[in-house]
């Protein structure tokens, strides 16, 4: 039986993350939901409980009453909760078993396991949320830094929304002053005719909404590198210091979140905050020092990590100086060739930061290592770039070495903090923004040609469409579910 | 300024694990807690909530008033709490920088961080828990496995803390009886003295009593090791395969729960179950098939994680059959000897586990691996060991192996499902009843020489202290802070 989203039956999910933690959160919704959880519950009961009311108990097994975990049932009574519906927050004691052993009796119970985002996607059914904000819940959960915080939370208060809806509202009075045209002949509005030759009616609004669209799609230049993070790739020869400058950096960063590699990755990641930045950053000692068996697969990972890196620190061991065998890495093709088909095509929506930079002059950092005892020589540069010395042993060149990746980045001088400002959040509304940009600026240059209004006003019409797409006022069952099935399960 | 147990300042902490997840929980607890956190929250107020009730709003920053995040709160009001004071649940999104922030301004507003165990130790000091039961709490958490949760609800549930005051109150008698003695002359009891001749008074009632104490004693054998774990180190020569032996028991095991190395281990490890039986299961791999500058400390790692295991899998490549270096690495010291003073010493509180099994044939399992390809020899044998033939490739030989694990653990025949059996739940408690059982024996000893009464009664003084002890009803600070500093913080 596929289960799928847009029926109201009860879901449960763990809305924490299990781990060795004092608790566990487990979230449920759906029509009965109260009930459902009450059959599991003693002593005494939930069904009853009123909204917003904590109630505290054991969860136990329907059959056996066997005794599962002690618990608190925060419970919630529609339209009053966050999905809208009647739902339950269960909050178990933590590590993996209790909240596992809770779950299964949940299910037992009747209920069945959320879908990704599917919680977010009953309150946007509900109208609790419109779908900039939706979407901006997921950024929220994904902040890696603070800078990243501060504009999901904006975007979540509505910035976005209201943004969107005020330029939409433009838009529409534009459409009102064609669609007015065209319901008369051209006879009758002749008088008007001069004052609209080569021009849109309400030509000023449109293009102060067109300016709009405009800036807000160039938000998403460096909210995406907000949102989404950088990957900042560690490379060169063995020994270089590869190892050292990836826990150098890591010590440096008070804000560590680190992710280790899993049995089918080979490399060794970590969260890092630069300037606010989120960067991932991959340290590929692994990949390369290594001389056994897999090295052939070893190589392959390496490369595919160097494309699509947005920064390469490659290091040189300063006590060995610029070795051939550097230069022969350094001149690699994996190092100066553009994207692969493929590749280009999965990461190109609405961001030309890759394939821009994806020559080794644009995002290559050369590192002179161990510069505390190989003093680099002067105006060491390599590809036109000034290469960086450093120490990873003693901290030295740490400063200039973090501000040169986050100039690389090219966000810092075109982000802004200034949360009142509305700016894009996902992929998609950059699509879309785009999409009705366009619309509107083929519009703009058909009525400089004077062409009538009947082929001007459906273009308008698809710009006011794309804006309500990304609010989802205007929206289909498949791009609902295509947009929340990225969502965590929980959420 | 040293934060200390003991006071009700408010104090909060993370009580889940940060981490891409939904939601966030932060719990708060301590006088003025609430109103506190309502410096910080907006619209409208919490001050005046009522215990038990939630209320939805946003954490704000207490000078700018800027929204930090969009919260549920939990009120709770003394002494309807788990610490027993006023407290609060705040419910953020999930993800590392919502949480933080959050975190941050309730530290702004005046609370601080909480100690580890530091809810909990206040929930025993306002008389919510007793100790077993406080212990049960931190035992929940880390309980691996779901037979090591039912067995640390069962203390939860109040089992041992019963169990433990039934056999006091029993002490308690004997003790009486030996004291109403003590309050009279020898000569005015004499028609008594016969019956208590070589014994206690009430010397049933004391033998019943040692019994059960010894019974208690002998169930850490195997809850330890339910609550705590085993350690199964794979070993073995490059290329004998290891790693793929590690992925297919992960593989294998639904459960699993994968800790990747640190920067500083070198080795891979994960946890896994094995009837029941909460495994850590680690991966040598790293260690020794490493041909680098490290291979030293690699080794010495090596060594030490052999030495430590409860189980050692050694993998023979059964292509190669069993080479010198295999019979030199089964020969070395590491595997052999027992663990040297300071190790034997950290180790040893009440568990002889270790140091019995610490020769090579009781702990380890020679495997005689890639046995689809390369038929193992019939009875192939090693010091007294049968050796086990399997393919990691193919998974043969994986459910004899998982059976010949647990039986080396020595677990299965003694462990029992049976959870109204009380049974103990830390070193602690074990070293406790140890006390008290040596005392009581000790009392029997002098009693069946006919030693005076006023030698007995102390010894009966020391075993009922003890007792009380485990409960947590004779207590001092410096026990208190001790225990709860092992809590996990948040707890």
């Amino acid at each position: 039986m596929k289960t799928h989203y847009g029926d109201d039956s009860p879901i449960a999910a763990f809305a924490t993350t299990p781990g060795n933690s004092a608790l566990t959160l487990i979230r449920c919704s759906g029509k009965g939901a109260v009930e459902m959880a009450a059959s599991v519950f003693a002593p005494g009961t939930i069904a009853q409980a009123a909204g917003n009311t904590v109630i505290h108990g054991w969860v136990v097994s329907p059959n056996e009453k066997s005794k599962i975990d002690e618990v608190l049932v925060s419970v919630f009574r529609a339209p009053k909760s966050y999905t809208g519906e009647d739902s339950l927050d269960i909050c178990c004691h933590g590590g993996l078993s209790a909240g596992k052993a809770v779950m299964e009796t949940l299910k037992t119970a009747g209920f069945r396991d959320a879908l990704p985002g599917e919680f977010t996607f009953r309150a946007f059914m509900n109208g609790k949320l419109d779908l900039t904000r939706s979407e901006s819940v997921m950024e929220l959960v994904c902040a890696k830094t603070e800078t990243s915080r501060r504009h999901a939370v904006a975007r979540l208060s509505g910035a976005l929304e209201a943004e969107i809806n005020e330029i939409k509202k433009m838009l529409v009075e534009v459409l009102s002053g064609a669609e007015i045209f065209l319901d008369y002949d051209e006879d009758e509005i002749e008088a008007d005719a001069d004052e609209i030759a080569g021009k849109l009616p309400k030509q000023e609004t449109a293009l102060a909404a067109l300016a709009r669209l405009n800036k807000l799609a160039a938000s998403w230049q460096y909210e995406r590198i907000y949102q989404e993070g950088a990957a900042v790739v560690i490379a060169g020869r063995p020994n270089a210091g590869k190892s050292s400058l990836f826990n150098l950096l890591l010590k440096e960063d008070r804000s560590i979140v680190t992710e280790f590699p899993g049995t089918t990755r080979d490399w060794i990641e970590a969260w890092i905050s630069i300037e606010g930045i989120p960067i991932r950053l991959i340290d590929t000692a692994g990949l390369r020092d290594s001389a056994d068996s897999v090295e052939k697969i070893g190589v392959e990972r390496s490369r595919k990590l160097l494309q699509e890196a947005d920064v390469v620190l490659y290091l040189i061991d300063g006590t060995q100086g610029v070795t051939s065998a550097d230069r022969e890495q350094l001149a690699e093709e994996s190092f100066t060739t553009e994207l692969h088909g493929e590749e280009r095509e999965k990461r190109k929506d609405g961001d030309e930061r890759i394939t821009e930079s994806s020559e080794l002059s644009k995002r290559l950092l050369v590192l002179w290592n161990k510069c505390d005892v190989a003093p680099m020589p002067a105006d060491a540069s390599f590809a036109a770039n000034r290469v960086i010395g450093i120490s990873a042993k003693t901290g030295e060149g740490l400063a200039e070495l973090c501000a040169a990746i986050a100039r690389k980045l090219k966000c810092t001088q075109q982000a802004t903090d200034d949360v009142q400002t509305a700016a894009l959040g996902s992929a998609r509304q950059k699509k879309l923004v785009d999409t009705a940009a366009a619309a509107l600026e083929h519009a703009l240059a058909l009525a400089a040609k004077e062409e009538p209004l009947d082929l001007i006003a459906p273009l308008l019409r698809e710009a006011v469409n794309a804006l309500g797409e990304i609010t989802g006022e205007v929206s289909t069952a498949d791009i609902l579910e295509e947009m929340f099935s990225n969502f965590c399960v929980g959420k």
